[in-house]
């Protein structure tokens, strides 16, 4: 058991114990018991220390946890009152957006109605006007009023002066090219009767040539750009149904008509001469590939 | 203490101890002694392996925590950011807002002042106009102007042909209804001169009933819709007004004028009126309920 | 080391000891043995409780934690789906904002056309008329077509009868301010022709002063609000070019022309005649505080 005993009072052996004088003996006994009593109290002590450090280390470690968790909770609190916050202002955003989209769309009724009134009214102000195209020949300068006159006179010799000497504006509508020769020219005559303007386009319809000194002349009517437009998007249509027999016409302002199945149609727009196609397979022949 | 002590070496009964020899007693206490130590020894390396463990747990657990803590940071900061950047585009969605809202409000004058320019110029454009409308007994289909020209000659006999030869325009209104049997018909007839218009219509308000072929006819200037809507919306006031005697006129375009008081007043809405009618108890009683 | 031991049994002193009878001293040994064990153990057990509970404490703070961190996990992953929700809300928001924008610049673009349409009509209607302005001496109150009438008559001889007797309108222009002497007074006169009016026009310019009943009157062209004011924009720049010989000419509706360096020159806006004159050092200079 040498081995284990490390103390001085075990350097002894047994031997040596046994040998020993009865008091002696005692003695170490005393010393030795002491000796137990101390040592393991220290290594108790020790370990107090060792695992009460620790303890104390963990416990800092935990209240620093502690306060970081206050300061993450605080934080996230912050966070949500921002998020609150912004929420509520989106919320007045779209509320906003949703006003600002109703009365865009009030306001865009109201801008259609203005553009469909100002169309009805440019159509109404030209509605007393001819519009005459052609290439002139030479270097001819005559005035617009004059040019005119002529041009009635000579192609429709039975409409009689009255007319003409109603004439309230005649002017040459203005453009940037220059006059070279085989530039068209334009001039808009502005009639004081639409009966008077209605009587010589018709004329001009029914001759196969018009004529201004000798050059081939057009004689039409007046629109506003949107009504020309709408009138132009027809033509195709118009020519294709002229083919057929269908007898189309285009009505003032814009409209087509036609004649389908013995009845008098008539449309405003592609859109519903497309619907009322879709039921009648012949006119859907006709009219394929222009709708 | 047999109860107690309970290793091998305790198992001696005190009284066997006291019984043996010198040498087997000094032996045995140092058994003891040992034993002692080392049972000792052993249960407090046992308790700090426990408490170690323990420690040891608690530790990995609190890195653990530590670890989340600090993605929760991360996590937390990243919330942040993307608030700070959501808070950013609300903002600048805000001040796009305003200018949009700035921007409408312009548009919106614009608006208004083109709706009232068009107005106005709808009214310039039918300023010479006569508007006829009567419900036709036949199936007459005479031309517009004859009509006209008809309703003059048998009404206003004073007139004199001149105005009549100026007509500059004659047209039936369009209307999608068929003409049938007592179908009103319109007609807008367009003087060149605002004078011979003034002065049929006046004449047409001085004669108890005019008459087309008989049936009876109402000659009206002719005004913009807007204009039109305005002057109905006096219509009761005027009604009551007449009533009451205060002699009311509907000035162009579409003024109410009235004598109250001994002077002549005049309102171009009911607003104004009625803010002037709260200040004169006699007109508040006659106008009540029509303001 | 009686300082050191304190248990009953080391009240005993050494001495007392060695004096103990064989008997008394082996019954003290076991005695002490036994109290050295109890002791210790008892110590160990109070150190081990006071360490169990202090861990207790902590893994029972390390739940608390534990739950607390589970608990702002869970607030935060419900902030961060707020988060996303308002982003997804921004992001909306923003899209409707460029389709809105775009809208507007539409509109916007629209509003213009009709302004620009509606310029043009208003000038379209105006093209006819003569405004005229003077400061009546007296309190004459001739109608408005007699005035002009008689102003022609007076100021242009040769003029003849013709254009007068196509007067189409006459109209006193209204407006708020009373009819006090020296408050200027406006007519405006529709012909039927823009001849008639450009030549009327032509002759007011070229006659030093036009009078009604001794007073000095002007005979002005009609223009819409924005083509005058856009005219009146030219005029200091037209006086400088005047004094400079440039020979400036404002055209229809509101052109200014001028010639330089042996061309006709001829610009719509100001801006297009600043970037022309940066060009020319000699225009710059006649041109320099009034672009």
């Amino acid at each position: 058991m040498r081995e284990k005993g490390k103390t001085p009072e075990n350097q002894l052996s047994d031997e040596e114990i046994l040998s020993l004088q009865e008091k002696d003996f005692r003695l170490l006994m005393l010393k030795i018991m002491q000796d137990i009593g101390y040592k393991l109290q220290a290594k108790m002590d020790n370990l107090q220390e060792t695992l009460s450090k620790e303890i104390q280390a963990i416990k800092l470690k935990q209240d620093e946890i502690q306060n970081t968790i206050t300061e993450i909770k605080n934080s996230l609190e912050a966070a949500n009152s921002r998020i609150r916050e912004a929420e509520e202002r989106i919320s007045k955003v779209e509320d906003r957006l949703v006003e600002i989209i109703d009365a865009e769309q009030k306001r865009e009724k109201r801008l259609k109605t203005n553009e469909e009134s100002l169309r009805k009214l440019w159509d109404n102000v030209k509605c007393t006007n001819i519009h005459i195209i052609w290439v002139p020949e030479g270097e001819e300068r005559e005035r617009t009023e004059k040019i005119f006159q002529e041009i009635v006179a000579k192609n429709f010799p039975n409409m009689g002066k009255e007319p003409l000497t109603q004439i309230q504006e005649a002017q040459g509508v203005p453009y940037k090219i220059n006059l070279r020769r085989n530039t068209p020219r334009h001039i808009l005559i502005k009639l004081t009767k639409i009966k008077d303007k209605d009587k010589i386009l018709k004329a001009a319809r029914e001759q196969k040539q018009i004529t201004y000194k000798g050059t081939p002349v057009r004689l039409l009517a007046d629109f506003s750009a949107e009504t020309l437009q709408a009138r132009r998007e027809w033509h195709d249509i118009l020519d294709v149904m002229q083919e057929k027999n269908l007898q189309p016409r285009l009505l003032y302002p814009a409209r087509l008509s036609f004649r389908f199945e013995g009845e008098i149609k008539s449309f405003t727009d592609k859109q519903k001469l497309k619907e009322f196609s879709n039921t009648k397979l012949a006119l859907q022949q006709i009219l394929k590939e222009l709708l």
